[in-house]
């Protein structure tokens, strides 16, 4: 077996790369004006391979969000593939957003419909242990990754997320301990799991206690940026090796131009390696702060 | 605004037809051999065309579960869309299985995306309220329908769903009630909200429950057939009308012969004669029985 996506990722990091993703989640009222393409979906496409080695040249991962592909139809989901392709050529890890969660054989058509291209996937536990079966497989057998919805971060994330069980625990946490327990299977060279979780940065104190209880896995850190999210409340999803997460920008790189903007090249560019710098900073005060690996 | 989705249900059931739902799940293995079209996604086209009149002679509504229409890339999302398009324009209500969730502006983009095919969506509730709002709103402003995961027929589904919270209710329990909530805003001329919940077949006793803690909302039921669920298990979701049920059969139905068969097509339309029928006689049985509308 070829190196596993979280072993990649390992590797980047290694040789300097910052832990930092760049979600693409693209709304036609948000792109420049000055795109070409007869549809939304082709001014997207052309918007892609515009952006991808600008961001290939300052991080090591993408997210793309599937819905605002879906909005568009087909044609929409066919820009999805492409856009995960031109990711992967430019030598980007693409981490797909799809949230999938269903049972049995309808599992594993989703397992099937997006590994094909994507290296690792978020999906949703709601539906349980047996549901995720077709993507933890792919995980033991082909090295792909896994980051399990545990904690969001929205408003309304707490109807579910946080009812306390008998003896303290929330859901969320209960949840954690089963990606923990997914993700035995597994082990990357630098010690983690291929199974990871989606942890929202918008609550620090949380994001350290579920580190605590899922102690091998990546965690996926969305909401920095507009949602409110701070670069700094992520140091502890870390280890002293700057190993441990991975975290998420979207809207503050794809969307940090007015549509009118003549220089969105080099805006995106610049917001790609404005994060990265200052995520690196962020792990590398962690790692003289001496957090403990795994 | 004209009649809402869950009034055209009311509408076909008050004039005989069967709360029965037919579910496209087509895995290209289980087509048959004797269809036209020169890839996976035309055949699936090819046995849509030919199934969908048997299916709308006997039952109002179909589910078609997009897992499988992805698994063939966009080429398998083109024909999600004209299976959707098809069923429509034979006068099938169309419940659109796609389980999605997220949040903020991707909860639009996915309501976007899916409601312009279907009348009601299927929705994983994990994330809470705020990430279900866009298809709430659409539920009360064009009448659409929507089935929130509440309590599913997999193993698996306890790992979540069956956490017992302090008291005793159970997480399941507990999202049961938020869907009577988030369903107070809509009504129906029978009674019943825009918002409905999918609960599992194959736990009769939990059924029952959950109806009377969301005693608005329609149940989607799957799980009846290959998963173990019987149709007599369906009656605790029914009021004294025969409303407040949508039961679901899909392999029973389209998986119903060998792909080498040549009367396939007889044999499909057959099988959902067979159960509309079955399912008429556990409603009629249960009328019969006096239980109380909601």
């Amino acid at each position: 077996m070829s190196d596993s996506f979280v072993e990649r990722l390992e590797q980047r990091i290694a040789a300097g790369a910052a832990p930092a993703c760049v979600g693409i989640d693209p709304r036609p009222d948000r792109l420049p004006v000055d795109l070409p393409g007869a549809d939304a979906a082709e001014r997207i496409l052309a918007f892609v391979e515009a952006v991808v080695p600008r961001i290939a040249a300052h991080v090591p991962a993408v997210k793309p969000n599937i819905a605002f592909f879906e909005a568009l139809g087909w044609q929409g989901y066919r820009a999805w593939e492409a856009t995960c392709r031109i990711a992967r050529d430019a030598g980007l890890l693409v981490v797909g957003d799809v949230k999938r969660g269903d049972i049995g054989s309808t599992a594993e058509a989703y397992a099937e419909a997006h590994y094909r291209h994507c290296d690792a996937l978020t999906v949703s536990p709601y539906l349980g242990g047996d549901s995720l079966r077709p993507f933890l497989d792919r995980c033991r057998d082909e090295g792909r990754g896994l980051f399990v919805l545990v904690r969001t971060s929205n408003p309304g994330a707490d109807t579910i997320q946080s009812l306390a069980l008998p003896g303290g625990e929330t859901v969320a946490e209960r949840v954690a301990r089963a990606v923990d327990r997914w993700g035995e299977e597994t082990s990357s060279t630098g010690g983690f799991s291929h199974v990871g979780a989606v942890v929202g940065a918008t609550r620090p104190a949380e994001l350290a206690r579920l580190r605590g209880l899922m102690p091998r896995a990546v965690l996926l850190i969305p909401g920095v940026g507009a949602q409110g999210g701070r670069i700094e409340d992520c140091a502890a999803a870390f280890d002293g090796r700057g190993l441990g997460g991975l975290v998420n920008q979207s809207r503050g790189i794809l969307q940090c131009f007015e549509p009118d903007a003549s220089d969105w090249r080099e805006r995106v560019g610049e917001a790609a390696r404005t994060f990265a710098a200052d995520l690196r900073r962020v792990v590398a005060a962690n790692v003289q702060g001496g957090t403990v690996s795994p």
